[in-house]
């Protein structure tokens, strides 16, 4: 048996999001800036998809900047705003997702800005009377780059408060939304934020495509140079299929974003229960079991001390189970998550963190949970 | 009837490269950089296509560096020599793409470095003399970047040649690939260059993804932070698919590239001798009608002045022909060709490129050639 429950590192993509890729790749091959029918359809196609992405956000169509995925578009936020918008100052959290910690560290080792990072509370959450105290005192050109949903850990950041104070202070807002978007629904005319960033695999769509919201007012120039593509804004052939995966993926997303973050959450409440019910002594990193401030998608399990905690990822890969020690991205490099030391959590005490989709079933969790208890047996 | 002679902005994509793509996404939807069997299925499959690429070229799979596509490809080569590199020096040519003359001159306006201007010669060769005086005589630390093979009109560089003046002169050398990789070999124990880049869609592969060959004595740092991926050499979730498309691709084209090469060729050499003979006065830009010093997928004609000029690629369009101005990257910004007039071509006289691929046809050359001749009749 195969239970994937990994679906916060990425997920399966959705069978109509495939089929329209394909459709596009066999039928749409031109080059959206050749001048030919050919080319012209597949601008069309581009700017279609740019038009329903922003319709999903109630946003201008030409605050969408396709990229190739998350990452590219948080460097692009971060760079653009030291390089273009004057930012000298970068308020940030130590438990961002490295393509932020790491941009945003990049830029103050080049000396180009100074970082300065907001208090986390015992669960993770951010210390919005420190992030108001930093931005108060600090006289220089600000970003606040602080993520609406953590992806290990799940932590939502009361992300409308944070905007409030960032204009109330004149600094620009990032938030990373790769882990949230087309999760949940933003209403870019209620909320005021600069940058938004989404990866279309985190919600069944292609991996290598995602795009950067830049509200209209800010004026950016590129990261990548080339031809005009963007509207000069990201050189490069466009990748067409990957876009319009990207759009459906959000289509099938928003259509039913209710239903699907309703069984969503019962899942997650339902491994909750099951887990407290056959393990003893089991917690949750961070705000991870409380069902109002974190993610619905995100459960990270701390589970107690046990001589099999170094290899408790192996045994559930041979059972097929497949889930997380932190996120994909640092897993592979066999270091302990930033996010957990960054929470103060007991290194002694296993993390796993499992996370859900719209496939996930309730048998799936009973299979993780019965073999997890097992294993503590 | 449709007539795609448009190849060198983006070619239709193989049946057995779109299949495999296909079945990657609907199999492998694994992370990467996941730990659990999805995720190694998916690394495994990555490093599988990145020795499939090093063996064609004959170099390092560690030498390859999977991006989003050329353009990201000629960004890194230039951006990463001038800020750890410390080159302060980029000789360039006017008639390169805007992947690397934007580039190059977006760090130049930075003051990070000077650019030198190696002279063409009235064919837009480039003038090797030249090249070695300004070599010779600058110390700053020197990078040269010139095309392989020019987009627009097809010429091909003496990159052995050039290859040799950079050692001599302890000059770092980048040559954009992406019109030729693919379509020549490459082997890099005897080719000496430190960069060369890659876009599949110019091989019949998937638009989106491309890749950096990096030579292994280069110790470079990315242009874009995130995870670890690519050995901590470009963040992100890798573009899976897209990778596997590319090196499908490559393995199709460099199966069989002698044979590619000789029927493109022959429908070139085809199409030269019929607008010869059905075009008074029809010339050809650069030296796109020299088989030995050009492209053989890219013909650039210069046809005679008319007064039908100025609605001439919209009349072929009409007809189903799909060609192109210049290139695809500049020809939706109704602006004229940098490279045109960077090798003085007469403004007077239109300019069209047509470019082909293994599914062109004799036929298709015959429907084009008489209908830009009953357009001069």
């Amino acid at each position: 048996m195969r239970v994937y429950l990994d679906n916060a590192a990425t997920t399966p993509i959705d069978e109509d999001v495939l089929n329209v890729m394909t459709e596009t790749m066999r039928e749409f091959y031109g080059n959206p800036s050749s001048t030919h029918l050919m080319g012209r359809k597949s601008k069309s196609l581009i700017e279609r998809s740019r038009k329903s992405v922003a319709k999903h956000l109630n946003c201008l169509p030409s605050e969408i900047i396709f990229t190739s995925g998350g990452t590219e578009a948080d460097n692009m936020a971060i760079n653009c705003s030291v390089k273009h918008l004057g930012v000298t100052h970068i308020i940030t959290s130590e438990i961002e997702h490295h393509a932020v910690g790491h941009t945003a560290q990049h830029v103050a080792d080049g000396k180009q800005v100074k970082l300065s990072y907001v208090k986390l509370d015992d669960k993770g959450h951010v210390d919005l009377a420190h992030l108001e105290e930093l931005l108060s005192t600090v006289k220089e050109k600000t970003l606040v780059s602080l993520m609406y949903a953590n992806n290990e850990i799940g932590n939502l950041l009361p992300a409308k408060e944070v905007s409030i104070l960032c204009r109330k202070h004149n600094a620009y807002f990032h938030s990373d939304t790769v882990q949230s978007m087309a999760h949940y629904a933003y209403d870019m005319k209620t909320f005021d934020v600069d940058f938004l960033t989404c990866a279309a695999h985190k919600f069944h769509g292609p991996k290598g495509s995602g795009f950067l919201y830049v509200k209209n007012t800010i004026k950016l120039t590129p990261m990548i140079f080339g031809g005009a593509q963007e509207r000069n804004l990201r050189g490069g052939t466009e990748n067409l299929h990957g876009i319009i995966g990207l759009a459906k993926a959000m289509d099938v997303a928003y259509d039913d974003l209710e239903g699907h973050k309703t069984h969503i959450e019962g899942i997650k409440a339902y491994m909750i229960k099951e887990l407290k019910a056959n393990i003893n002594d089991v917690r949750f990193n961070g705000d991870s079991d409380n069902l109002e401030r974190s993610l619905y998608t995100v459960l990270n399990v701390c589970l107690p001390e046990s001589k099999n905690s170094s290899m408790l990822l192996f045994h559930l890969d041979i059972l097929g189970i497949c889930c997380s020690g932190g996120s994909a991205c640092s897993s592979g490099a066999n270091k302990g998550s930033h996010v957990l030391a960054g929470i103060g959590s007991d290194p002694k005490r296993p993390a796993v963190r499992f996370s859900f989709s719209k496939y996930t079933t309730k048998e799936e969790i009973d299979y993780a949970v019965k073999h997890l208890a097992d294993l503590y047996k």
